[in-house]
């Protein structure tokens, strides 16, 4: 088989277009903000990506209907003040080594001039190891005039961490889509602890993303995960008052929320 | 070399075919209940399929003469009540790598416009992390309409496990076959403990098989095995009534009669 | 995508060329001492290399700006007494796997005819284990004719070490160079703990090249920078006198400098 | 560059060629016998094999001197009673990857057709786990009727291990030449402890190699190394005789002397 198949189920045309990432990472961040901004503005899928560098692996539903893993592609036409379009990227798993990464990446990429896709945004979360209460959203881009546009929208450029990276699609998506692509990119990091799936952190980073491109959705179904992942893990603190966290537990119990 | 080379011993003309997939995994569950279903119809080796994702290792049979590890391909005609033909597939290991699992299991694929390849079973076991008595055979399809039909013959379609997948050629067998083929596919997964080489799992998995494709075979021989690797579970027990089991020691001793 | 990039911003026309490597390793001596190199004689940024072997990853900016991991070329036209042309290499990361050193080295080595490069030198450091007050330069050559030349220079050809090797970039561009391209090339390696980026063996290590390429460069930026390490590993001891280290703590704390 | 890539000093032509593998693997035992072969016999290296499945790495001499590491084919003509020729493989390193090692083996056979090679010996050593005074020399083979061939010759076809196998170019020589190239071949491994370069061992190997060709061998060269082992092993028996054994210092101490 090709290393990456497409399976189309339509060929939108679209115009003027922004690119949003929200695969699989931290705290599962930048995958709840993409599924619920999906879910939001009804958008579309139209294309199935399937991979040799996705695990070798079906999912399995509640009732027994097996999936293989894949990322998903799905479009909305005239959104915000601008009527923009959007492709919007997710799915079950990131590429599964760098070359993987990077291939997975390229071929997203290498839609966008059939797209035209004028600029990028990746959705992500920013492990701090310990418990935030009100998560900031960090920022990074490929060009710097987007830093004061960003700021304006409450985007913090933070200067605590001088040389770290952003490793997988998020960072891919900007530095390839500048250096190999000539599109320019935006990476928004909402904070979180990164022991478990943050559906708070996910609306700090969807609020930004839908201000900036000029029109809102409601929060109310990720306010609800986000409630009943506190309660999970005030539980938990109960459980285990000295530590107030029973990691591994907890994580598995909520895994499966996202 | 070519990563996958198929040495074809003959080229049968199958129509209105079921394959069959049982490979080394949990349990040896799938690949005890494959190799009983060749001996028990006297299904024919045609293909061998060598592989640089395969192991690069020839096992020593007890005389001392060496094979080069691989995957094979037998096949049986009408069988059961719809003279449908089988077309089986086992093997010394499976795909050592994620792309290894998904090209192998693309060669099976792409061979089964040839062979009129109508629907798929693959077998497995299912890991219970403790013995069971009595194994359920649990079940994943790719459509609907075929829960019904298997909960009938007696298949689990349990809800306990919610967002579990199945890793490997079993699951990928039925991911591929639907979403790159076409193909619609079932997997049965005999309970077991996931400690022990387990022939009464693959009892189970196989009686499910044969009565949904209307035909019946002989158990003796996996009865057989069932009853040395419980004589030698007991001893172990007896050995270490604390624990009753010594997993390591379990393991060798019993990894050959699969 | 290619597996690797090659994004020119000029094609410089090198004559009787000497190419230096030095990409991150042992105590990042190569890289320190290529990019004095090249900030002392200003040379110029040619080319940049992207890759499926370097990390699936963007280096963040202070400010906030996002850039796709890579290893660069520059070049520097009529340097030292023989007015050769100098080709640079240095970069953020190494080749990850063994295939991807094999291939991002041979991809310099192919450009080696066009710019017509007669002689290689790589650069690194050589990990004793211990802190090393005045570090020798070790070497390794590809020609017998080369180690006179060089013992001349100060560099040590150590009988110490007799079956060691030297693995990655700067060991296969000399193996390479000289196999399969028929380029001789010398490994120069400052000696340094290991434990700490060692800006003292990079500028022992520059030292040796310069000379032999016949010319002189500043070394205050380096002594700066050895000065601001050997403050922060003289706190360290103060804080842990018994051991005089604490390797974890330091590397973070000195990671950035390089 | 090519995978692997072929240097040529030579291009001899063969006939009724045997060929003989001993690569670096368990007590270095096949490494040995075929570098005291080529060295008794006074065996022509024709062919320098570079790849991307080996170790990106120089070896160094104690000179100085860096040479890529390498896989090697030497050749002799009209040795023993039929005027056999030999093709010998030796090398530095075994393919670090399973791909790397079906391919490098795949390359070497796909030469054996222009080399009229009919026969392959593969030479290694069998780990025993504790030190053997006398080394039996097992066997595996390709054909049944080459087993007793092998038993006059003091061969040992033990039952012990039934399902055991043979890892690596040894093993790939024997599986892939018989299957994918129609070549039979005859492993001898001789036995070892495991915990140390063998030459002992390599005597053995050796010693019903050459019966089995029709010529002899001094092995004077063996016996010394053998007894230089021997020393340091004792001498490590002494330091610590409850153990009788210091595996990490024993092992670092005579890795260079094979």
């Amino acid at each position: 088989m090709e290393d990456i198949v497409l399976k189309f189920k339509e060929r939108p045309k679209l115009e003027n277009t922004v690119l949003i990432e929200g695969l699989p990472g931290v705290g599962n961040v930048g995958k709840l903000a993409a599924e619920h901004l999906i879910d939001e503005i009804d958008a579309e899928l139209f294309c199935e990506i399937y991979s040799i560098y996705l695990p070798p692996q079906v999912l399995v539903s509640e009732e027994g209907l097996a999936e293989l893993v894949n990322n998903e592609l799905y479009y909305k036409k005239d959104v915000g003040k601008d009527n923009i379009d959007l492709l919007i990227l997710t799915g079950d798993y990131q590429g599964m080594t760098p070359q993987g990464q990077y291939q997975l990446t390229d071929k997203i990429l290498s839609m966008s001039e059939d797209h035209d896709v004028k600029k990028i945004f990746s959705l992500g979360g920013y492990g701090q190891g310990e418990m935030v209460e009100k998560p900031d959203v960090l920022g990074a881009v490929t060009d710097e005039e987007l830093i004061d546009e960003m700021e304006e929208l409450g985007v913090v450029f933070s200067e605590e961490h001088p040389s770290s990276g952003i490793v997988g699609a998020s960072g891919l998506l900007l530095g390839m889509g500048k250096r190999l692509y000539n599109i320019n990119g935006i990476c928004l990091m909402g904070e979180t602890s990164g022991y478990f799936v943050d559906p708070g952190a996910a609306r700090a980073v969807l609020k930004i993303l839908v201000k900036s491109l000029g029109f809102e959705v409601e929060y109310d179904k990720l306010d609800d995960k986000a409630k009943e992942v506190e309660s999970l893990t005030t539980k938990l603190k109960e459980m285990d008052p000295s530590t107030g966290m029973q990691q591994d537990t907890g994580k598995e119990d909520l895994s499966y929320i996202g």
